[in-house]
């Protein structure tokens, strides 16, 4: 197709994103640059058809989320032209909360410039919802340069309309900044609210008192969660009780093989308690948390890079009263370096999706923001594609625990777990992380409502030649593939013990393939890493600027789990994979413990295929693969 | 002149007030009801000539005081549309500094509602005068309703261009509000900056430190001045040093009788030092206040009494290194119930002004706002006269000295002096307070600029009946009187030592006389009072509301002053009055120790004659009694 005609096409796909736009792209064809296509001609090429995203533009950091006390909604919150919602009864589908989604604009008295993250009181001021959210009165804001004093606050918004407008109080910040002399901050935004028994009893505080985590640092001194505490029941004055957790400048939890760096300036924090089922008030305490950082030379206004992070750990009160937050563990909510700003929230048992799907207990779900732009710095086609990045699926987080580890090396390390108990007789220890799974409603509707479900036999394969998964070897391919790019997998791979000490062994899958492009997922023992080989998944990054091709990759330790036999023989854990594959987002779930989130902008129709993946001189046995195709429509009410 | 006629020409004169609006009212014949004037049609009639106030419009608090570094000039800001200034090398006439002459509006992004009062730092950020004021962002504001939290907070400006703007810093306010937890504030505005070296020691602060008292109160405990210390070379933070003056809620110094009531709110308060000379780094600590408070029931949003307050007092430090003002006197800096908001600014040695006329040392000078209409609440024809409020006289404030006074029950009392030191031997005390008088250039050239100087001679008036002051009596007429209301006089009363315990004495002059209208200004023994009668004072307050013709009237105690001989007889102090008459607003100074401003609105030309007062049983001596005509016009390059 001309290149005249598509800009013609072009230009009505942009004034109303339809069908017409994505037949104008002819995907069986080599890809054109396409920075150069009109506005929203490629609108669906890439565009997801399970996960959250506005009906157009760009989305932002997920935040604000919270169930309706009244309706037992759950409404999904994010930035958008300001901030804007969807509520689901079930987590799988959304209805935005209006028609124009966007529920708090920025340009109040407190916000004249912008409205940054916040999280909700769902039974606030008067039994209503009630946003703490960053209220943005100057910019530029960055840990890179000098705090511009009283560019952050935390103001306060009341939901009406249900939710579909949150009416600012007709006052000033009721957090103005940081207490002196605290005065040389990094950032201090995104106030994150949330109640904690543990934390009540450690400051002293009434029963049911709400907090206020606020992300931030101080220049030259480090990151920092400053603490606040709710001083009265309409929530106009917080109580400052501190940095309750700072890290050195720059350090990292153990060597930063788990959890990458702590960075100069924390962000998004988000603060709960978690047991084994998913939130529980008097559980372990868990924060989730974005980190940036920066190489030498630090280049003004420029984070380099930002980690998606947690960590477990323990409230202490100093001998002065003054609380802290202890980790004994951290690790990365998700590799994908294009996957950040988590914002999760207490699901209550007795909301509308709990109640629906039988989940009698209560969850902590969170959502990340995954950028299509590397946070605004790349060339990214955004303007032809007429929106701008995804939240990741709907993610349920537990206390995990991983039972009958062998008590041997692999688990004494400063690490993204901890020693839970030791049973010396037996040589086993059980540990303790983070169990990080796709929503189980989301899950169960993607295989209940999958189009096409198939099952791929297991198979074992044994030495292979250097390069060999490399090749498009038929032997390797699937008896069947996706005739599609909508499709969850999921798929065990259990390698022998000899595996461990390999210099070679890569085992994994290759997806999304054609003659013309593939990405292979793979687990390589070398580094104990689960990597996402993007060199040839999208023949549009030979032509599109802002279409990167480089590796994705996290590390994931496979344990040695004692037999049945006590103990006497042990086998490595079995990787289990989960892979969703919504269009271009492509979510690697491992163990229930490893998330990797990245884009695959696959530009050929036919790129669908998928095949085993082996290389190296130790065999592996593939098993239980399943592929379910067709995902759910999260957006029926909408018209694209 | 027909009422359709005045209407059009005050519809010109509205468009450009000049001589031709005065020219149409016609001061020779009874008043109409000026409210129903047409915009600026009595623009002349009352203006003054020597006062400090904008070229039209309303002016609000003095405030925002300073001599610039650079030229010498010293500047005197008013609330005006913002806030507006006029420089001057002479305290006598006034430049505005730019054509408009506001140099600071509203509706930036800390103030988007208003600018209310503040001060300055002549060597500010980079040596340049910086303005630190409360930036408005909600209202409404007043101690009588719940606080808006945010609502008031201090911002920072930098002059540039002279001073003839002042450029908002692009950064959120350096005071954001009241510390944790003092939330429920009453007030929080008024910033007034100011060193002093006593309070660096007392507070262990570096020498040269800037503080920051803040005016207002905290609902249901009572007014409070609030200190912040300068913290960073570029004030951007301030230490707050907590409430280093407190009163009970509505309490009085005494019984009230020397200074009013604390009420339940400060204002405007100002901080500085002061020896016998003026301002003096080492002297007395003095301290300007406004107080605010109601009669029970309080109404929402009516302040019903405004007490413009002074207080000299001590610095102490607590145990816990607080800070503290204990006052050891307190009295009313006027006592005109319309003067308020004073505002007041060290003038140095080195200032243009006080190197031309020669004073070679630092000065305290201050401004009070003079109402119009009782603080916006009254129906003064403000439209019809175009211009509301002006400022008091240039007053230079001083440590005052009452020496040889008697040792007797007269100085034993809480009141607006202290016992300075005590010659048991002589029997007489040194008696400290605050001197208050017409600023030293402004005096002389009152009556150096005076176009027409007469003395009259002086006067024994002894018995006379009551009321026989009041009558017309040709016999207590002045020899000459001034051709119009612009003069100066001075005047002196010496009353008899039975004077102290007569019930009927009343001396005094009546001014601004004519067979319509006369103004009684007169000292009475019976409550030890100065009063200005005003219920004939204005024909036009018969026909137009918002004209009150209440008495004024002050407390100023004449002690009994030894003798030369060693104290074995003793005299009334003697009555020593200084009045300014600048058209419809007069300044009464007693004994350099008392001042009353207020509002004398004489409609008839005629009604400039002046005559003795005299009422009782016992006689009086009148004498120093000169008139100086003409005064100056403060505004030699303004059009009108």
């Amino acid at each position: 197709m001309a290149q005249s005609t598509l800009a013609i096409l072009g230009a009505i796909a942009a004034l109303t994103p339809s069908i017409t736009a994505a037949k104008i792209i002819d995907n069986n064809a080599s890809p054109p640059n396409i920075s150069t296509l009109f506005n929203g001609s490629i609108f669906y090429t890439w565009r997801p058809r399970s996960h959250i995203l506005p009906p157009s533009g760009q989305i932002g950091d997920p935040c604000m989320h919270y169930t309706d006390p009244v309706t037992g909604l759950f409404h999904v919150g994010y930035l958008h032209q300001g901030a804007a919602g969807a509520t689901t009864d079930d987590l799988v589908t959304f209805k935005d909360v209006g028609k124009d989604p966007t529920f708090i604009r920025a340009e109040g008295i407190n916000d004249p410039i912008a409205v940054f993250d916040g999280s909700v009181i769902p039974y606030g001021i008067n039994g209503t919802p009630t946003l703490l959210y960053t209220s943005v009165s100057f910019l530029p804001i960055q840990w890179t340069i000098p705090y511009i004093k009283g560019s952050e606050t935390q103001s306060l918004a009341v939901a009406h309309d249900g939710g579909a407008n949150f009416t600012k109080l007709k006052e000033g910040p009721v957090i103005p900044g940081p207490p002196f002399p605290v005065t040389n901050v990094t950032g201090l935004r995104d106030p994150y609210v949330f109640q904690n028994p543990t934390l009540d009893a450690a400051a002293n505080s009434t029963n049911g008192t709400w907090y206020a985590a606020i992300s931030g640092g101080i220049h030259g001194e480090g990151p920092s969660q400053f603490l606040f505490r709710q001083y009265d029941a309409d929530f106009r004055d917080w109580e400052y009780l501190g940095q309750w957790w700072h890290e050195q400048a720059n350090s990292s939890w153990g060597d930063g093989s788990w959890a990458g760096r702590w960075g100069f300036n924390f962000e998004v924090g988000n603060v709960f308690a978690l047991n084994t089922e998913g939130y529980s008030a008097e559980g372990e305490i868990f924060t989730t948390l974005g980190a940036e950082w920066s190489e030498v030379p630090i280049i003004p206004q420029v984070s380099q890079f930002r980690e998606m992070l947690w960590s477990a750990g323990n409230i202490t009160t100093s001998s002065n009263g003054s609380v802290h937050f202890v980790p004994s563990m951290a690790g990365k909510l998700d590799w994908g370096q294009w996957a950040y700003a988590a914002a999760g929230k207490l699901l209550p048992a007795n909301s509308s999706a709990s109640k629906a799907s039988g989940v009698d207990h209560d969850r902590f779900i969170s959502y990340l923001w995954l950028t299509n732009d590397n946070f605004g710095t790349d060339a990214f086609p955004v303007v032809a594609q007429g929106w701008n990045s995804v939240l990741t699926t709907t993610r349920e987080l537990a206390q995990g625990i991983i039972s009958d580890v062998v008590d041997n090396d692999l688990v004494n390390e400063t690490a993204s777990w901890r020693v839970g108990s030791r049973n010396s007789a037996a040589g086993t220890v059980e540990l303790v992380t983070l169990k990080q799974t796709i929503g189980q409603e989301v899950r169960a509707a993607f295989i209940s409502n999958a189009t096409r479900t198939f099952t791929q036999s297991g198979r074992n394969i044994s030495t292979t030649a250097p390069g060999y998964g490399n090749t498009s070897a038929t032997a390797l391919d699937f008896q069947q593939s996706p005739m599609s790019r909508f499709f969850l997998m999921t798929a065990s791979i259990s390698f022998p013990p000899s595996a461990r000490n390999s210099s070679d062994l890569k085992a994994g899958f290759q997806i999304l393939s054609s003659e013309y492009e593939s990405t292979t997922v793979y687990y390589q023992f070398a580094n104990e890493s689960l990597i996402v080989d993007r060199s040839n998944s999208s023949a549009a990054a030979t032509t599109t600027p802002g279409l990167p091709s480089n590796n994705e990759g996290g590390r994931l330790r496979l344990f040695d789990i004692a037999g049945s036999d006590s103990g006497n023989s042990s086998a490595i854990e079995t990787l289990n994979l989960t892979i969703v594959v919504d269009n271009s987002v492509v979510e690697i779930f491992a163990n229930d413990r490893f998330v990797l989130s990245t884009w695959i902008w696959s530009w050929y129709d036919q790129s669908t295929e998928i095949s085993f993946y082996h290389e190296g001189s130790q065999a592996v046995a593939f098993g239980n693969v399943t592929v379910y195709e067709g995902l759910v429509d999260a957006w029926p009410e909408r018209m694209y």
